[in-house]
């Protein structure tokens, strides 16, 4: 598969000039989905088959039906008559490019109303799918701050250990339990050990938390044995979504060593079901905060000035919690914390490279998480093992209620926008979901 | 999809029959693929498309062309006209005991012989793949001497982490880098920090190790949120194989904290690449060794009496090497290790049992592996880091040679016998793979 190898990061085209606007009314103003966006996704309209689409306001367009009515690039055709989006992830990113210049030119011209129209969903009725076959899901850790505020709970005087700094740490994760956005979180079982206890007691968890994430998609990948260079690796990342990385922290203190995370994790990762195209956050990119005097400085394979002039994302995420006794009293779910995507230590092409650096084959569709972005203070603190200090540090929310951990019924979401002058800002939609009791 | 509750391990019938044999020459005698064994997998004839085989003695017979020949149960010719096993898995286990019953009849009755032999394949012709489409891969650490000699080399006063005996330690694998044997294995770069370094280096591992285990075939599964009751287990099991987690220890030794191995681990997988049903092995089930006096009781979900009766298996594994000198002299593999896989400390169904647990999903064609099988004695450690205690004691080969860990050229392979009074031996088939160069 031949790769364009320019930058996909570095290209602005007409697609994000901000005076453009859709024949969509809904588009116009939306908070996430303006015509600047234009994330790719598989939906079912009511009653209807699995398909892909792409979001424009509260709406969804058909893209299967508009490339069989010949109005998309015909090399794309088979790509977009699937019911995810692995092939066209598989496609060099050159032509997921041409994509949305298509759409881009489509949803802004009125005269394509009268036929497109009929191919558009209101996102209401629709449901939402994964948007591709995950065939591996890895989950970093390179949200810097929330690896200190974990490492501080074990080791006071040294939180970080001493491979962190040099080594993008990530672990494989469970691909078969991703789920989109609105999937409920049944309570886990497994086995906890209280500490004044002398043996492990199996049951429902305890300590269930959230983690606040970003996602990325895999696009074209890389052969068994081939690493992908760090200036290659942009053109490797087909876009970004949200992730909740649902933890029980009582089942992971006790299986974790030392392997690892396991069905501390696996029992659920939530998905924002949008994928937001590296393209469209083209505008969005900044430098690679400097690291810190005294930081190492990274291996050469994991170097890159332009990675690090541009690898960088302005996204600012959010939590929210309502309980059911906040929906039940009309209240508004409450934010629990604002912080930046500028959290990763390492950029998302020095994970990919790192990824691969062994060989490891990447493929279309694979997912990769963040690990936890939390940000140094903490009102931007992602996940409730850290905003309560190991749950030593109830949270009180607005109504009186307090929180350690989550309790039945609590509903989490994440949300995301990326903002920067000069051009209009777009969301990801949300991450959502509610917790059940246990089986 | 509707399980059988019956405890496939139990069930002996004709196909078992020592006294049975097969019109297919090179079956009787075979000291793998007797018609005592037929195995599942995909293979090619020479250039011909992937399809669905089972091995007897030196040849393969097509079970698509079979199937479609109407010589096997109707419900089963859509899942056997598949390209790999996934849908035969998902069939509950009554399905797959009642295709060996056919094949068995078919093949051990010379009246077949004018209709079957154009459908028989020389293996020495075919290709081999990967027998299923692996979605998750977990790997296992239940080898309790590998865990004991691995922990003594870290802790040796303390080798076992107090969780060890309660809990079946696994975590989450590479699912994308499993090939089937034969595949050569690329030396793997990555990071590695000497003892005496300030920093790590990137290159090519300098402590490339294999370990042997025994590879679990995930059967129908379960829906997410629904665990599978130690007592089903066993219906959940489709079948077994060799597995080779090869590990560059270097890299392992570095990256591995806190989330467990990564990179050290996923730059291939290798496994023998028939499927030994768990119908074939029903012969050769016996009692769980008993736990050592002092030893917790597992929790009540992960304890079955009937399970503990017959849940572990009879089956001998031996590791040999070849070096390229070896080849070159013209000189045999040397055996590295033999040992028993009743050095498992927990059964497949606890396993099994444990990972869905907490809900997550289990689907057909996921691999389990074992984690490393040493025997108690050092005749019998299943990876060269035992062996030569960490590098620091050299094997030395017959040919004078000396190894610490592999050097290129070198060729490891994996076998299994299933033995038991009575009964014909079976065997795996090996899982074999040379060591190249790094990139």
């Amino acid at each position: 598969m031949p790769l364009t190898t320019d930058r996909m990061i570095d290209i602005l085209d007409e697609t994000h000039d901000p005076a453009r606007r859709s024949w969509v009314d809904s588009a116009n103003g939306h908070p996430d989905f303006p015509i600047q966006n234009l994330p790719l996704g598989v939906f079912s309209p009511a009653g209807d088959a699995p398909r892909i689409g792409t979001a424009i306001g509260g709406h969804i367009l058909d893209l299967t039906a508009t490339a069989r009515a010949g109005l998309l690039p015909e090399t794309l055709t088979g790509c977009l008559g699937a019911d995810s989006l692995n092939a066209l992830f598989s496609r060099p990113a050159a032509e997921r490019r041409t994509l949305r210049r298509h759409l881009s030119a489509l949803l802004s011209d009125p005269a394509q109303k009268p036929v497109l129209a009929p191919l558009l969903f209101a996102a209401a009725d629709c449901r939402l799918h994964l948007p591709a076959r995950i065939g591996d899901y890895t989950d970093f850790y390179v949200g810097i701050h929330h690896a200190t505020n974990v490492g501080r709970l074990f080791r006071p005087d040294n939180p970080l250990l001493p491979n962190y700094k040099h080594v993008p740490i990530g672990y494989h994760g469970r691909a078969s339990s991703v789920r989109p956005s609105g999937t409920a979180v049944q309570r886990p079982c497994g086995q906890r050990k209280p500490p004044d206890a002398d043996a492990p007691l199996f049951g429902p968890s305890r300590r269930l938390d959230y983690e606040l994430e970003l996602g990325i998609w895999i696009g074209p990948g890389n052969a068994l044995g081939q690493p992908i260079p760090i200036a290659e690796a942009p053109a490797h990342v087909a876009g970004f979504c949200l992730l909740n990385d649902w933890s029980a922290r009582d089942l992971q203190a006790w299986e974790y060593q030392p392997l690892g995370p396991f069905l501390a994790k696996s029992f659920l990762t939530s998905i924002s079901p949008w994928v937001v195209t590296a393209e469209a956050l083209a505008p969005f990119r900044l430098a690679q905060p400097a690291r810190p005097a005294g930081d190492p400085q990274p291996l050469p394979y994991l170097w890159d000035e332009a990675d690090q002039d541009r690898g960088a994302l302005a996204l600012t995420l959010e939590v929210h919690l309502s309980t059911a006794a906040m929906r039940a009293g009309g209240l508004s779910p409450h934010r629990l914390s604002r912080g930046e995507a500028t959290a990763m230590y390492w950029t998302v092409a020095q994970i990919v490279t790192h990824h691969a650096s062994n060989g490891c084959n990447l493929n279309p569709g694979d997912l990769l998480g963040s690990g936890t972005l939390s940000a140094a203070d903490p009102g931007g603190y992602g996940s409730l093992l850290e905003i309560t200090a190991g749950g030593s540090r109830p949270v009180t929310l607005p109504n009186g209620e307090q929180r350690t951990f989550l309790e039945d019924g609590d509903e989490i979401t994440l949300s995301a926008s990326a903002q920067a002058d000069g051009y209009v800002p777009i969301g990801f939609g949300p991450c959502t979901g509610t917790v059940l009791p246990a089986l």
